[in-house]
């Protein structure tokens, strides 16, 4: 396929992700993570975050090969010992609230081969460095938009049977626009839309209260997630601390909350592959006790998921709960993207690790200690993993051991 | 034209750069600056600088658009606020004796139509926070390059009649790889041969010290400058505080020494346009007494350069008096290039602004104050002007008063 229209779409996605995303307002410092290979596409961002009133417009510019190189070169002690100077501007960014559009186009397959000990040490001596930045991001102190660009490795990694560079990468381009109603005569009003609807399923959630999530499909899946007192389902729309609305993923189908990190059992088996680091982990079987991961396999990457759960402060345990009804047009697509951001949003999906402050009531305001306190998992870590299928049903159990059916045969029961 | 071999010579050239130009050693941290347009060949750099046993290759990528939008757009108090977290980072890599290769591709008419006094401000105020890197860099601490790469834009303006951007783009290539040598069978050892020509000029000059220099030319120039006691005439080959050989710049021609700022008389004009912060400035003449700028004017440019002079500590005098003969590859053919590193290689120069510390004897252990008392201008900036012709005569004066000549029409005399 040739993509028709090409330009006009992507101008029309680039004033989507910084209009509707991130939300730009008059004065704002933007910083958007973005691949070199993508620079036309930045450049477009940065006008139309300019034009929208942008005080300053920061381009973080990333390259695949680079990052490679560095892992296969730099020592760890050097790439783990993270300059103070990088410190500090993260904590600018945060004090300038920075808006931040992370533009991920990333060859699933880019860091393939580099020593998983190493990975791990510097994902993890990063997310300790960058803690604050994470953290205001979780809790929406500032506004943030993750979206996707076609990048030529991830789409010959999604569409290998295409014959050609450019119909892989037209082809990512398209469930891309798709994906993110930029084929819509009016994007932004095709999201609100989509907003109203997600809302109406967390406002039943958030009005039930469950006390306890069941989950069970015909692969062996049998998980009780515990809820915490006051939590909050969420989904597309968020506002940030200075009540800006915005929209922290795009594409985005799911309604999500934190489970109460210490009342988690049972098995739940992974159903997507998940690309993390740079590696591809699939074949995934968790078992939960008390909260904790007790027992971990996996068929590919057993590795790399054992170090992500054994070497985090707070990664044996969960932060997220998210349903996605397995209808959702990224789940219909059949595509595998290897990429988080779209088939977290064609499955139901748990994450191993920290959880967003805005998913109890009154969060955003707490202290560390109160969030744990309150049952929501404290982590350096944060890793979405997908458990959905079309014939897997949860049951809501209130307090009263009374049962409402959320999801069954992997679509919204009510 | 269709450039032949473009992969092959594209890889020599990066080889060349990061062995012979910053002369990477194991351990070294290298900082490259380069065009995101420019990723292809920013990767050969990254890999060759890590095959030779790099410690660290961080890649800054820079992109004209974006820097162009940004002084668009965003306010002159944010612009020359530098933050502290920038400085430290140069900082940074002073201590860890980083090499800096710095591949230039921009367009020459990248800030057109920027305020002028905002260019400024912003050029000042980097110079006043990043001193320490550039006084780090003049003295030689630390391993520097400065090259090019064929950005389409440069080439639009290099050579406006070749019909497509890919022709253009190939036929500034060429020139980049000729005047470099990449052509050659062993381009290193070109270099060496190059070298040694360029060493035995700045030898006689080493040995006779002239008292002053005196350059006239049809053009109106008539211009005497005092040269400090023991100064020294430098050419292609550097050596750094670790004492290790780089290559400043690269395409080089010139054998280059500073004056002594204090005694420089008469009238000097410009031969060549000069592509200044984004902007082009041509026919310029310049009047000094007793080493200071009394009068400026250009017939292109005049408000840019009359900031540069007046704005700018320093700015008034002359820190870099470089001889390049007319015959020099680079001048025979003919091209303005619209880039200081080439233009200034088809041409005698001179520099406003700052002197490098090599230039005197012991300079790079001197004080900036024991500089000055050398004669040797402190500046927060350094911006070189050409002004060489075919018939330019240069004569060495010594201290008895008897003259040598250096150049007659425009090429070296002895």
């Amino acid at each position: 396929m040739v993509l028709p229209n090409f330009e006009e779409n992507l101008q029309k996605y680039a004033k989507l992700l910084v209009s509707k995303g991130i939300n730009v307002q008059k004065g704002h410092t933007i910083v958007i993570t973005v691949d070199v290979e993508q620079a036309p596409f930045a450049r477009l961002l940065t006008k139309e975050a300019y034009a929208l009133g942008a005080e300053e417009v920061i381009v973080k510019w990333t390259d695949d090969f680079v990052t490679r190189e560095t892992y296969l070169h730099t020592s760890e002690e050097r790439m783990t010992n993270i300059p103070q100077y990088k410190v500090d501007e993260s904590l600018d960014m945060i004090e300038k609230k920075a808006s931040r559009l992370s533009v991920r186009s990333a060859d699933p397959d880019a860091l393939n081969g580099v020593d998983g000990k190493k990975l791990s040490a510097v994902q993890k001596a990063n997310n300790v460095a960058f803690d604050a930045q994470r953290t205001a991001t979780q809790a929406n102190k500032v506004s943030w938009t993750v979206a996707a660009a076609a990048g030529a490795k991830w789409a010959a990694k999604v569409f290998p049977d295409l014959a050609t560079e450019e119909e892989q990468v037209d082809a990512l381009w398209n469930e891309i626009f798709k994906t993110c109603r930029v084929y819509e005569a009016d994007p932004v009003a095709a999201w609100d839309a989509h907003e109203a609807r997600l809302l109406s399923k967390a406002d039943v959630l958030n009005a039930e209260q469950f006390d306890t999530l069941h989950y069970t499909a015909s692969n062996g899946t049998d998980l009780t997630i515990g809820m915490p007192a006051n939590h909050v389902w969420e989904s597309a729309g968020s506002v940030n601390a200075q009540n800006e609305k915005f929209i922290a993923n795009m594409p985005t189908e799911e309604v999500f909350s934190a489970p109460d990190f210490r009342r988690i059992d049972g098995v739940v088996k992974s159903t997507k592959p998940l690309s993390y680091a740079g590696n591809i982990i699939d074949g995934m079987t968790f078992r939960f006790e008390n909260g904790q991961v007790t027992e971990v396999t996996a068929e590919k990457g057993e590795d790399t998921i054992r170090r992500l759960v054994e070497e985090n402060d707070g990664g044996r345990s969960l932060g997220e709960v998210a349903l996605v009804p397995d209808p959702s047009p990224i789940s219909q697509s059949g595509i595998v993207f290897f990429n988080t951001l779209f088939d977290e949003n064609a499955s139901n999906h748990l994450a191993l690790g920290s959880a967003y402050a805005s998913s109890v009531v009154g969060g955003t305001e707490m202290t560390q200690e109160e969030l744990a306190a309150a049952g929501l998992n404290r982590s350096t870590t944060h890793v979405d993993f997908m458990i959905g299928s079309a014939d897997m049903n949860i049951d809501g159990i209130r307090k009263d051991g009374s049962i409402m059916p959320i999801f069954r045969n992997g679509d919204w029961a009510f």
